[in-house]
């Protein structure tokens, strides 16, 4: 007891943070790491031109200093700060980023934001670079477990409210802070926390992310100045955890530490529409290809998928974009009527298209006992027949994940939808050999637009 | 039904915000925002040079833009966003600024920096700025009354967490936002709030405060450049309200709206100390004044007051000036020592003052029908005597209000605490007649501290 009192679990987790060398990292968990990055910076780039960007960027140059940083995909730069701010909203904004499984957050976006603004403004080597990323995403990760699935079934977007945990303890080990101020690090972090469920699909989801990353890179950097926090700030009477979760699971902050790795466990969208969709846009994609299936050809659709399936994605109405990422009828009509899936496929326009083509009825079967990342597909045709196809685990899923080659395919081509007029796959190449560099920064650069 | 769906409470509170005239604001309520300003100024200036705000300032250096706005105390400008984060902190350091009675919110702070800032930035009228700050305390406190008790009871730090609406609902309308765009900064600003009871006491709070009042800020130019957020950001299935309270009171955002003023009902401190302690000290301060009282002379203390004085402040054992706030044994243990209970007896050496000196055993009893501003005290001296003192409401409740003089007397009194090199008593008359200048800017122009 006396013990617990002197340690608290963020106390360990601090510890961890602080004083975890980069011999302990695993190889195959930095590779982890490096697909990450190559992931976020496609995404970063997908989302570098969005109008929610372009207003943050103009409303906060007034209190932007001194040009130390890069922005993602654009020709401006800033100080770490709007940096941080601006990359981390870019690359979670179309929710095309990584996701973790057991939290559903988005783990890359606030970390990575936050690690290179400060890399640009105080050299660190790629090595050491790469190492904070896992630090960060191991913090924000546990957090977010300790408090799930409550937390956000509550309504807090976990990405955003464990976000700022991740960059201030990322951002801390750049910094070099010792388990003392590591721990003041994520006690101011804890007080900057918030982000709502209720905002996504608008541009205000975007404001939570972007402040995790600035907030996360200023409490490591006052915690750096000894700025200080109170004892336990997550597990404490009135701490973070017991305000945000119900119970929250403390042991989750320590449980495997340093054996079992979060970013291990990330997984890398193929396509911008909601996860649960996935199985499902496989199996069209499939039928289109082998047997030639359009849209005009279809007369019934029958699905069986885990319930989330009909629950999150029966929507045949919508019009909008955002709306049409978790439509499985839209999905399945842009898909069937263009062969692809990408981003321009979730556009407004895009769901547009489907009203007027008309989107397939769809009876849904709810089989409990399956993956999520499974669906078992029949279709009817005009024409008389009967088309079937069973996906067991979606392209991207945790047990058939996306390739580095299509990881670096994705970057391409996202790169190349905003017309960045930089060089992509020098970029993913850069990323690959992150260890090598001795300046982080060179990695973040290479993102820039010219102007 | 419809209606409601159409205009949800949150609505109506943004048009509100957006569409009072000043003529709609009662002189009596005009009078109060003018004394807010004239405690909150005091209490800035009394935090102005605390480490904390030291840190910060150091801190945040690399990301701050040109110098457009005053940091209050201090020598060091800033640019609006720093300046609205240090001005919040420093005036909410002590928690002796005003306290708003039903949410025991400080609804000032966050409010008044972050009006200044902007209006140090682009040119507005002390009327329009005062009328920007009663808007402000209108929407922050209506957002506390629906979320109380049990938002701050469950551990939010209530300053924070409604600052940054008030903030930004004040700057909204120092920006001329209309109705529709006033509700998309509370929606920005919702997806913002943040703030933890568990940092209370340590430099950790201060960082939610002074990110209220720049997160408010920000909400607001985003919204005037066309950021949007949700429709229903406080009370949609996923809003603020319903995620930070249970159940929320949403009918508390709108009723009496334009016709009760929350800032009507601010007090404001005449002691630093905790608010259920401040009968008690008018009761030991007038003992010693009329009958010599003196803590030699004290052989045994019997208190009845209200069961909150006993559950905040039986604390005998205390070791900091922060819980020195809270602790009736030391509180009246250095008032009769020094015959004061000003910042200066709750600092960490006269709580070690009275620790060497001895603090008096108090029995406590509880009467759930007092009124928390009252106090009943009987002493036994050493001598034999008994004395006796009853306190029906103490300085500066609501029912026995600090008078204009001694608003005043609190800013040149906290001004000369921290060595102000600047004219106080000049800064208090420039607030008291605020709606006759043309830039309201000149009011925090005077409470820069020459270099």
């Amino acid at each position: 007891m006396a013990d617990a009192d002197r340690h608290p679990p963020e106390a360990l987790l601090a510890s961890f943070a602080a004083e975890l060398r980069p011999e302990d990292i695993p190889e195959r968990v930095r590779h982890q790491a490096r697909r990450s990055l190559v992931n976020v910076f496609a995404t970063a780039l997908a989302g570098s031109r969005e109008a929610a960007v372009d207003i943050v960027v103009a409303s906060m140059a007034p209190c932007t200093g001194p040009r130390t940083a890069t922005l993602i995909g654009r020709s401006e730069g800033g100080d770490a700060g709007l940096a941080a701010f601006v990359n981390a909203m870019g690359a979670n904004i179309f929710d095309f980023d990584d996701t973790h499984q057991a939290t559903v957050l988005h783990p890359a976006a606030p970390v990575f934001a936050a690690l290179f603004a400060q890399a640009e403004a105080a050299r660190v080597s790629g090595a050491d670079l790469l190492r904070a990323f896992v630090i960060g995403g191991e913090v924000e990760c546990r957090i977010g477990n300790a408090m799930s699935p409550y937390h956000y079934a509550r309504g807090w977007h976990i990405t955003s409210t464990c976000g700022v945990f991740g960059a201030a303890a990322g951002v801390g080990a750049l910094l070099g802070l010792d388990a003392g101020r590591m721990l003041h690090a994520l006690g101011t972090a804890a007080v900057q926390s918030s982000g709502l469920v209720e905002a996504l699909g608008t541009m205000a989801k975007s404001v939570s992310v972007g402040g995790a990353a600035r907030n996360g890179l200023l409490s490591a950097r006052l915690a750096a100045n000894a700025f200080t926090g109170p004892p336990a700030p997550l597990s404490g009477r009135y701490g973070y955890l017991r305000v945000h979760a119900d119970p929250p699971r403390l042991e989750a902050l320590t449980e495997g530490l340093g054996a079992q790795w979060e970013i291990a466990t990330n997984t890398y969208k193929p396509y911008p529409g909601g996860i649960v969709l996935h199985a499902l846009i496989d199996a069209f994609l499939e039928l289109r290809e082998q047997h030639g299936l359009r849209l005009e050809d279809v007369a019934a659709i029958e699905v069986t998928g885990h319930p989330l399936l009909r629950e999150r994605t029966d929507r045949p109405d919508v019009t909008t974009g955002r709306e049409g990422q978790v439509s499985a009828q839209h999905a399945i009509a842009i898909l069937l009527l263009r062969g692809r899936a990408g981003l321009d496929e979730f556009t407004d326009e895009a769901v547009a298209e489907t009203r007027r083509a008309g989107r397939p009825q769809i009876v849904f079967n709810d089989d409990p006992t399956r993956r999520i990342e499974s669906a078992e597909v029949m279709v009817r045709t005009r024409a008389g027949g009967t088309l079937r196809k069973s996906v067991a685990a979606a392209i991207g899923s945790e047990r058939n994940p996306l390739s580095d080659a299509q990881l670096e395919t994705k970057l391409v081509e996202l790169a190349r939808r905003v017309g960045f007029a930089g060089d992509a796959p020098r970029l993913a190449e850069t990323i690959w050999r992150i260890d090598e560099l001795a300046d982080a920064g060179d990695v973040i650069r290479l993102a820039a637009s010219p102007a």
